[in-house]
Order: structure tokens, then sequence, then C-alpha cells
């Protein structure tokens, strides 16, 4: 069996010098400079090593696929830039954010240049017209539903939405980039569409349960090794799976009172928070929600049953049951 | 003779309902509001107006390339979304700009939105994919060369640079886009490699000149009809052919301490920069950046010379005369 954690670690490094080189030297340096910053430092890499899996797993060569990866990690890179000025969030993989380093405006077009950098990469890739403009419409459709994610946590921030709101923000957010990089390296391996868009539905479900543990961590994970702090979603009032089930659960008035004056409460105490984690544990929310990440994932890995046997298969599968299982 | 202006009126009512179309209704309501904002506005629209125009020049239906015109145009609007936010605008034509009107998240996303949109549109294009990926490679580069411009504006502002880095900055942030959309139409259109990369050097032209013209409005232009103060790009200390021309030719070291001593003053009198613009006038550097653009111009309109004679042909040597003759 293979160890997803492992087999991305390795993925990551055999990665590192494709999403080094696909950035060159140009004028003005700043801007170059600061857009390197976040591919370079690294993350999970999930999403490039899941367009060469990908590829492989439907007999493709995943070398053909590598600029590809290369382009999605971009995207999920300008995304981040994005997202951080948005939030206002300071520190990132233990460096400041883009806005913060190189102010507002390097970081609004360093996001912008690495997401038209990455169709540009696309655009060039030496493979058959056809499989490009597939690829292509995977993609641009993706971008186009993370912004929409996206406003929506703008519009929603501090809001109690219903769970399938909550399922809707999460794919948009987070699945469907997942999904183009899954169906994309999919196609360029030669999958028919009707592979390509089973391959994208799989990482839909990765997607979705990947997110749904993330707020599990987020509430319920060691402090020690994610690096978050306990309460940060509690305080920010984050609607999960695990809020949704607590809101429509809890019977007593009281409790159902004392939760919500915690929640969103930008001040809350780490008592208040464990409080709160408390409540959510006693209502049988964190264990809902658990179980609803672990269902995504089960119906992720039934859905790609018919691929041949394959090391790229193995670790599509590891790395379904490695979302749900990661402690960070 | 065609009259440009009038011609682009013309094109800009075909292009509206096309321009409404492929922007749906969608959720988060607030997210497509937005990013229909510009577009709906109008503007002078030329670069779709190439878009057509070049099509049909190389024997191609202009209908065909409406889809790349619309595009074109969502990322024109996206970048002004974002320069204006960087800029800190607060109006464009005449309304409020999106980061003043919804915020500063929402221009982002507004603006990243239009151009994943104008990718996602020119992808589905129902040409065939030869065509779509060769238009493609043309606008992601041009995106990313419009990153580059807009960022060493953002470096240089108030700085006095060379006159070659002027023109490479202008180039980046205006001609290229230009540029992009006439290739891209000529492609669609049927042209071959070569027409469509003469073209693209006739729409490089066409937009330095333009935007040499735009500088030269911005000092000498009627404020009545342009809209703009007289002394904006004075105050703002704007480097451009004038400024550089005057910096080399003015050999009275008063005169060019006074001249350096208004420029960039943020506060400036009105009196002040009348006096700027008298220094501009007496040491020809008015009537130097007028023959530039003129001579700009002149090239573009003799690559295109070898296009068999067509109203399409005629609209787009009348297009690059307007850039220099407009008076707004």
């Amino acid at each position: 069996m293979i160890d997803a954690k492992e087999y991305l670690k390795k993925k990551s490094a055999e990665l590192d010098g494709p999403i080094k080189k696909f950035i060159v030297d140009d004028e003005p340096a700043n801007l170059i400079e600061a857009s390197r910053q976040y591919p370079y430092a690294g993350g999970k890499r999930m999403r490039p090593a899941m367009v060469l899996a990908s590829c492989g797993a439907v007999g493709g060569n995943p070398s053909d696929a590598m600029p590809l990866a290369v382009a999605v990690e971009y995207i999920h890179n300008f995304t981040l830039i994005h997202d951080d000025l948005m939030d206002g969030d300071e520190v990132r993989r233990g460096m400041r954010t883009i806005h913060v380093g190189y102010g507002m405006p390097t970081s609004v077009l360093a996001g912008d240049w690495l997401f038209s950098r990455a169709c540009e990469i696309i655009s060039n890739m030496d493979i058959p017209p056809e499989k490009v403009v597939k690829v292509l419409k995977y993609i641009t459709k993706a971008v186009c539903d993370l912004g929409r994610g996206q406003q929506m946590d703008v519009n929603n921030e501090g809001k109690i939405v219903s769970e399938d709101y909550y399922v809707e923000t999460i794919k948009l957010k987070t699945s469907v980039l997942f999904a183009a990089a899954a169906a994309g390296g999919a196609i360029i391996g030669g999958a028919d569409d009707r592979t390509a868009e089973t391959i994208y539905d799989y990482a839909i479900d990765l997607g979705l349960g990947f997110q749904m543990h993330d707020d599990y961590l987020g509430v319920a994970g060691d402090p020690a090794k994610t690096g978050k702090s306990v309460g940060n979603d509690i305080r920010k009032g984050k609607c999960t799976c695990m809020v949704t089930h607590a809101m429509r659960t809890i019977k007593d008035p009281k409790i159902l009172e004392e939760f919500k004056s915690i929640l969103g409460k930008i001040d809350a105490t780490d008592a208040e928070c464990a409080r709160a984690k408390q409540i959510l544990e006693d209502a049988g929310s964190i264990a809902y929600a658990k179980d609803l990440a672990k269902k995504r994932v089960e119906s992720a890995i039934e859905r790609i049953g018919f691929l041949p046997e394959s090391e790229d298969k193995e670790f599509m599968i590891a790395l379904a049951r490695y979302s749900i299982e990661r402690e960070v």
C-alpha cells in the first residue's frame, strides 16, 4: 500500500525543477520575485501530483502532463495570493504574505501574472490542440468557479448558512481545481470524455472530503501539528458542517444560546473556545462532520474502481484516504 | 473615407448584445453585477472592433470572431478594475470604480472572474482547435505582458525614466492587447502565421501612437473635451515622451530647475501647471511627442498596405489615424 504522504513528498521533489523552470527571469524583477514566492515555497502540491497521477492512471506518460501540473500549481498559488490579500492574512507557510512583503499592487499583479502565465504554459503544451482545448475548458471553468466560491465566502463571513450552501462553497473553493487538474491529466493521458468526467467526479468528492477534514482539524486538530490555534475558526465564526449540524441538532435552548454567544466572538478566551468545541462534541457534530468527509472519500474511491490497477491508481486512492486521515 | 469615430460607434452598438450575452446571471449575484459594470458601460471598444476588422480584412467572416472580440473587451476591463484598485482611482466613465462601489475583495475577484471568463469563452469557441490554441498563445502572452507593464508603471511612479523605458512600458501596458486582438482576429479569419504577425506589428505601432497621443491630450488637450484636468499628469509627475524630451533638450539650468520643481508637485497650482506646459511647448517637447506618435501610426498603416482593399482594411487605417487625431 502506498504511503500518500511519502509519495507526495517524492512527487513534490520531482515537481520542484519544473515549477522553477517555468518562471524565467524577466523585467520588472520585483514582479517575478513576488510571483515566485509561493510556488517555490512548496506546500503539499497535491494538485500537480493529481495531474501526473491521473495521466498515468489512464495509461498516459505522466511527463507529458508536467506543464499542466506546473500550471495548476501556479493557479492554486495565484488564488492564495489574492485570498490572503482579501482576508488580510499576514503569514503563510512561515513567510510574510505577498501583499505584506511587496505591497497591495504587486500582490494583485503577481496573482494576475501567475494565472496568465499558467494559461500561457497550457496553450504552449506540445500535445494535440484538441487536447489543449479540452484541458483549457476544464481549467478556465474551474477558475471562474473559484472566484465565485471565494466571493460566497466573503459575502457570508460570520453568517450561518445552510449545509447545502456550505458544501457548494467548498466545492467551488476547493474541489473544482482538484477536479480540473485530475480531468486535465486524464485527457492528456488519452482518456475519453466519459473517463475524464468520472475522474473529475472522483476529485470533486476528494476535494469535499479534504476541505471537510480541514474544517475538522481547525476545531479538533492538534495545534502543535496543524500550526493553527484551536480557537481560530470558532472566533472567526466559520460556518462549517459541524456548525450547521449543531445548529439543527442542539435542542436545549440554553446550550444553543451559549454556543451562539461564543461562535464568531473575535476575543473569545481559550476556555470559551474549548467549551464551544465540547458543545460540538456533545451534539455529535464533530463525529457527524468526520463521517460526512469519510463518505465523500469512499465515494471518490468507488468512482475510480474501473481504472486498471497501477501505481498511479493506488496513489489516487491513497491520496483520497490521506485527505481525511492527515493531522496537518 | 471611413469616419473611424462613427464606425466605432456602429461597431460598439453591434457589440453591445454579445458583450451582455456572455455574462449570464449566476451566484453570487454581487460578483456578477460587479463584473458587468465596466463592460456594460461602453467605452470606445477599440479592441473588440479591431478583432472583428482584422478578421474581415484577411477575408474571414467577422461574426466568427465575435466571442474573441467579447473576450478581449472583458480582459481590457479586468485590467481596468485591477489598475483602478492599485492606483486608488475613484471614478471611471462617470461611475464609482469597482473597489469603491463593491469593496476591495470584490474588485479583485471581479477582475479575476472577467479574465477567467474571457479565457473560458475563447476555449469554447466553435472554430478548429488549432486556431483556438494560436489565439490563446497570443492572448495569454499579452496578459502576462500587461501585468509586467503595470508593475513597471507602479515601480516608476514619479520617477524620470529613459525614453526607451517609457516606450517599453506603454508597449506592454497598451499595445500588446491591441496586437493580440488584431492577430487573433486575423487567425480566426484564416490568415497564415506571417500575415498574423504583420497585423500584430501594425497594432503594436497603433497602440504606441494611441498611448503617446493620450499622454499628449493629458497635457495639451482641451479639458472640456477630455474630461481630465490639464494639470493631472504634471502633478502626478508622469514620465512621458514629452518629459523625457524636455529633460534632455532644455539647456538653460534655471528653466530645467523650474520645470523639475513643478513636475510631480502634487499640489501644484493651475498657474504652475500652465507654466510647465509652456516650458514643454518652448522646448519643442509637445511637437516632438506629436511627431513620434504620427510616425508610429504611419508605420502601422504601411505595414498593412499588402492587405486587399476592403471596408475592414479601410477601418483599420482610419482607426490608426483616429488614434492620434481624437480630442478625447
